[in-house]
């Protein structure tokens, strides 16, 4: 592959939900094609994609297929089986690079790596069975949280420790799974750094994103967040030396707690992130197209914001509201084309335009 | 069909170049898939549609199909053969009407259109043979313009009559076709409005553009235009007319002269409008998406603007310039996906975001 990859040339995405979807769009933008890669049928992704393979993750045809037809494979989530990249990368450059997804794809070595880098984190340990957990949580205290070290998104695979004695109902949930005792941190809020690094090294953050979450789902992000000159820079910095860390291209979230002891890293995800989405609406390049910029080789934009934003995720039921939605004044609206609306599934978001105070 | 048409359903697009490209991508915002029907083959919009289908609008199966499998039919260009039209409304509503897409097809039914409504347009008169254009010339006088009554764009099928002794060569120029002769206006410069009406008829419009040309196209759109507030609402007021005439359904681009006798009324385009490409950066709703809200029969989007923009359109070998403009502090970059950039083809534009004097 070139360095820089021109108007015309495919992109490959592993995985056809909202976000594949997104940087489709951004993608075509951009004047790329995308082809999406997605075990279930009419994934949101393919409304707005050039070509789709349908195909389970150890179809070793179809993988072969699928990185033939394009130029670079980009993906929009960190569980992706590693046989399926393992035979990908022999064809086809993968951005971010496979560093990123192994760190990421387990909160023990993705903890580890970020203590490594000098970050602060909440104290974890590793646990394997009911004499670690009882270890842990004679140094890690409680309340703490017992989280799977793998497969966990929006609230699942965790499990709280009120006190000692839940320990044992709370392993139970693991299933046996491999997990990992984090201790409670107490923040003021949470923050989001949407952060892209591109080919060449250069590094380019959005700016710092206000989470607030309901039910363990992401429910609002505020742009710009509340924090000081001096935390603002912290965020950005944490976010730098991750990037490096991991030489990392494309389009990285990073998530932090803000205490009164500073800032502290809660997790990373080595894509464009839910609490970027408000870029769509703020600035002229938004994380989607950032993520395209970096994967081809193309110079980042500068992240600058033109308008502040409160994003709110739609969750379930909540599209019902999209008629009164659609007569609110600057309310941009973004559905994912998705017919089922089940509890819990992300249904889409609206972006809310704040005009400057006068 | 029902007056709202829900997330999920399919819209027939009839056309696909850039505009049923961006029409398309607007469309999935809202959840919605697209049908693109178009004669030549890989249509800019294809990499961003559901479905596409390739076949000439004299093909009646593949347009009975086309019809069948969509909600409703919109087009991203006037001059849709009648047959094809015929057809197609046997089937799905078409939105806009069909008396917008016959009055706007010819340059003479449209000029007659908007001075029975009581608007000012240029001096014009039906040219059939060299009789009538002297007849015409000795009343409307010099310079004026020649044209085809029919499928002119873009500066296409013009010929200008500087003196008396030009007539004969701008007729020839127009190889026999139906003309139109109209007087030369003079003007400070030239706006446009793009103007939406829904199925309840409901109106909004967005603020005025300030348009340049360059060799006959578009070359910049600068928002907010120079107006006085008193044209601006003349604007407003005179596009809600003609869409009001018209029962309109969707968004429609009318462009105008300045001038110091007041507004004058250059043409009108039943469709969305290169000249309405800066509100994709600076308004919530974009003209795309308010154009499928119009046809979907949901409320309109309010049309504030949320930032000034400049719009400059990248016409043929301005395309070289991307790795600059990809370099630009809030330039939203916006690419066809055509491959070959041939002199005077439309390949993409930039939307510059301007932030707020402080």
């Amino acid at each position: 592959m070139t360095d820089r990859l021109n108007t015309g040339a495919t992109i490959g995405i592993l995985g056809g939900g909202q976000l594949g979807r997104m940087l489709s769009v951004a993608a075509s933008r951009l004047g790329f094609r995308t082809h999406i890669f997605e075990p279930s049928a009419n994934p949101p992704a393919a409304d707005v994609a050039h070509k789709v393979t349908t195909a389970s993750y150890e179809d070793a045809d179809a993988l072969a297929g699928f990185a033939a037809s394009v130029d670079v494979i980009t993906y929009e989530f960190e569980n992706i089986p590693t046989s399926a990249l393992d035979l990908l990368e022999q064809h086809k450059p993968i951005r971010p690079g496979r560093e990123a997804l192994r760190i990421s794809q387990d909160r023990l070595t993705e903890k580890t790596f970020l203590q490594d880098l000098g970050l602060s984190t909440a104290a974890f340990a590793d646990i394997a069975d009911q004499a670690s957990l009882d270890a842990a949580l004679a140094t890690i205290g409680t309340p703490s949280i017992l989280k799977t070290r793998r497969f966990g998104y929006d609230g699942k695979g965790q499990a709280r420790i009120k006190a000692p004695d839940d320990a044992a109902t709370a392993l139970s949930e693991m299933g046996g799974a491999p997990s990992i005792l984090e201790g409670f941190v107490t923040f003021s809020h949470e923050i989001s750094v949407i952060a892209a690094r591109g080919v060449s090294g250069e590094i380019a953050c959005f700016d710092p994103g206000e989470n607030v979450h309901r039910d363990g789902i992401l429910h609002t992000t505020t742009v710009p967040a509340r924090l000081s000159a001096g935390q603002r820079m912290d965020a950005v910095l944490m976010a730098g030396k991750i990037l490096n860390a991991l030489e990392y291209v494309g389009v990285l979230g990073v998530e932090l707690f803000v205490t009164p002891q500073g800032l502290i890293v809660n997790e990373i995800a080595p894509r464009v992130h839910n609490s970027g989405h408000w870029t769509q609406n703020g600035c002229a390049v938004d994380q989607f197209e950032q993520h395209i910029r970096a994967i081809v080789g193309w110079s980042l934009g500068d992240g600058q914001r033109h308008s502040d934003v409160v994003m709110e995720n739609l969750i379930g039921a909540d599209v019902d509201r999209i008629p009164e939605l659609a007569q609110e004044t600057r309310c941009a609206i973004h559905l994912y084309g998705k017919t089922e609306a089940k509890p819990g599934r992300k249904m889409g978001h609206v972006n809310r335009v704040q005009l400057p105070q006068t």
